[in-house]
């Protein structure tokens, strides 16, 4: 077999070793089930074990309490930027803080469902997203039926650190690129989702973590697979789902659990690999600029330039040639881009580091 | 490694072997990507080969004409049960054919949408779903927006044998359970789309394949992920697309074209198996009884009962307990159903037919 790269690609992005060699010593046949993940039924008693198991993980890693339920749809965050005000706005206005590409997105999609309203947009404000704002840069309305914030903004690289305090209105949060990367309150959130394919499993799969009293929200003439309410009260198996993509979640919540230790154990290895990447960026004299600014930084997405667009592509080709591969900034900005989620190990961020040194010192 | 059983489920169903081999010997690396298939980016040339590849595959089995699209969504059938009146209805009220549990499905979630014209609903007719109409039994409204059938019912193993005669109405076609086991015109289809789970590869993926001019009924201002003209502009990555899973579509649609050799070496072989297991079932005196009216009887999904309930039971245990699976009838109807897909081998069902004949003899 050949050789596998340390990849920093954004997402579908880097998988735990162990969760990847598990599955594919299974595949052709899950103990037990005399054939594969991908053949038995979603009805099955050993699916039914595969899918309660992964719901059953996310509730140990977030300590759920039992007012909030957990289930599984398809589409990715695209499908949930529609899917949040069709079930939960009610006809009344949500409020949006737009602070990259992603919450951006999100308020576009939301809009072809009813009005929207903006409460602070990042790049009108500075003219590029580089940062959360700050409590006295907006105002929320009380009466919202829920505030929108994307926890992590994939492209730019800022996170938000602590949630917006948002009084009663319920925070509805993408969480796709760092979900599972540190513990939160969710007792701050209504509603939090995140597609699996960065921090918690193949692409296909979409994780939402729901107040039960929102669920309530939804209107009943609403199709099945729109609907927050009929999906959850079919153990989102309304119709079958990504079985395989559901298995590798459970496999990727179990390595988390059991391997890592949870998510105070995860968050300490997460922030000591941004550490690394973010300090060798500091001290670098402005040959590496960071793209957010320093106390909103991604702990997941390090966005960053060289000091032309000339050595930012060779930085990228020379760095692929030595196994640092899916350095590339997201295609509409352009640049470069380490992602460091939950499965990049430390040692591939020391590599990567080490070889940001030695670049600089060949490439000044 | 535990045996392999010969797994007669309805779906998620089985997958022909040297597929899964394939993607276990790669699925830690695949051979020039560094990374697992899991792991790649969605951006990367690696996966615009394989999705290309993929529609590619569908292009050739097919022999499709210019004038038709193929792209991949998420959500299953279920999600197209909706998504086809709201990109393809116009507000005009849609013809639905309802000859089995799947049909009258689609046609509940169409309702969300707007009226919907039930031109014939076998239930009604004669009690229970067990032919296709014949063309005096039903009137269609040549002003239809679209005539929707279900290619096959999976439930009740009812199959369309030619299609209906819509004149210049386009044809939506359900084939979720017969999609690649037979040769089609599609030049009688608007639309033929199918969930992957049975005939095309795992769970989490759907094919579409669109005549380009519906592509121009999709309102604009739909969510990106509701409108087949987005989707379809998008090359099926408006957001990540279910990677994995279209990666297998793309392994089992290369099996289909080089190993089987095209749909008409496939419709041959399923007809083989589909007679061995009817002949059982007419020669059998009554003790087997079919469900579906013989000229309408599915080559896909074969259900049937013996003379109690409790020999349906002890049926479905022994033939567990030989490594014959998962012959279960529907959670909805009961009963027993073998499923023989495409990847089933015709070694599967040559075990099933000895294994009726001999429970025959023993326990009549």
């Amino acid at each position: 077999m050949e050789e596998r790269v340390y990849n920093f690609s954004a997402g579908p992005a880097v998988m735990p070793l162990p969760v990847i060699e598990k599955a594919q010593k299974d595949l052709l046949c899950l103990p037990g089930a005399g054939a594969s993940i991908m053949e038995i039924s979603h009805r099955s008693k050993t699916f039914d074990a595969i899918i309660n198991g992964a719901k059953e993980n996310i509730r140990k890693l977030y300590n759920l309490p039992e007012n909030y339920r957990v289930f599984f749809m398809q589409g990715g965050a695209l499908t949930q930027f529609a899917l949040a005000p069709i079930n939960l706005a009610q006809g009344k206005t949500p409020d949006y803080i737009v602070t990259g590409t992603w919450s951006k997105k999100a308020s576009g999609e939301a809009k072809t469902q009813g009005p929207v309203n903006i409460v602070w947009d990042g790049k009108a404000v500075d003219g590029a997203f580089r940062r959360k704002p700050t409590a006295d840069e907006y105002k929320l309305n009380p009466e919202a039926p829920y505030c929108y914030i994307t926890g992590n903004e994939t492209i730019e690289g800022i996170e938000w650190q602590s949630e917006p305090d948002t009084g009663d209105v319920p925070i509805v949060c993408d969480s796709s690129s760092n979900i599972f990367s540190k513990p939160l309150d969710i007792n701050k959130y209504g509603l939090l989702y995140a597609c699996a394919q960065k921090n918690a499993g193949p692409a296909g799969v979409t994780v939402l973590i729901l107040r039960e009293d929102l669920l309530e929200r939804s209107a009943d003439n609403l199709p099945s697979l729109f609907s927050y309410k009929k999906v959850e009260a079919g153990n989102s198996m309304v119709n079958t789902p990504p079985t395989f993509a559901i298995y590798m979640l459970g496999l990727v919540t179990d390595w988390l659990l059991n391997e890592i230790g949870g998510l105070d154990k995860m968050q300490a290895i997460n922030q000591k690999k941004a550490k690394m990447l973010y300090d060798v960026i500091d001290a670098s004299n402005g040959y590496y600029k960071g793209h957010a600014e320093k106390a909103y930084r991604s702990m997941m997405n390090v966005p960053f330039r060289l000091p032309s667009e000339e050595l930012d592509n060779k930085f990228k080709a020379d760095a692929a040639a030595v196994g640092l591969a899916s350095l590339g900034g997201h295609r509409s900005v352009g640049g470069l881009r380490a992602s460091i989620y939950n499965a990049m190990p430390v040692a591939g961020v020391e590599k990567l580091v080490t070889f940001m040194e030695d670049f600089q010192k060949k490439n000044s």
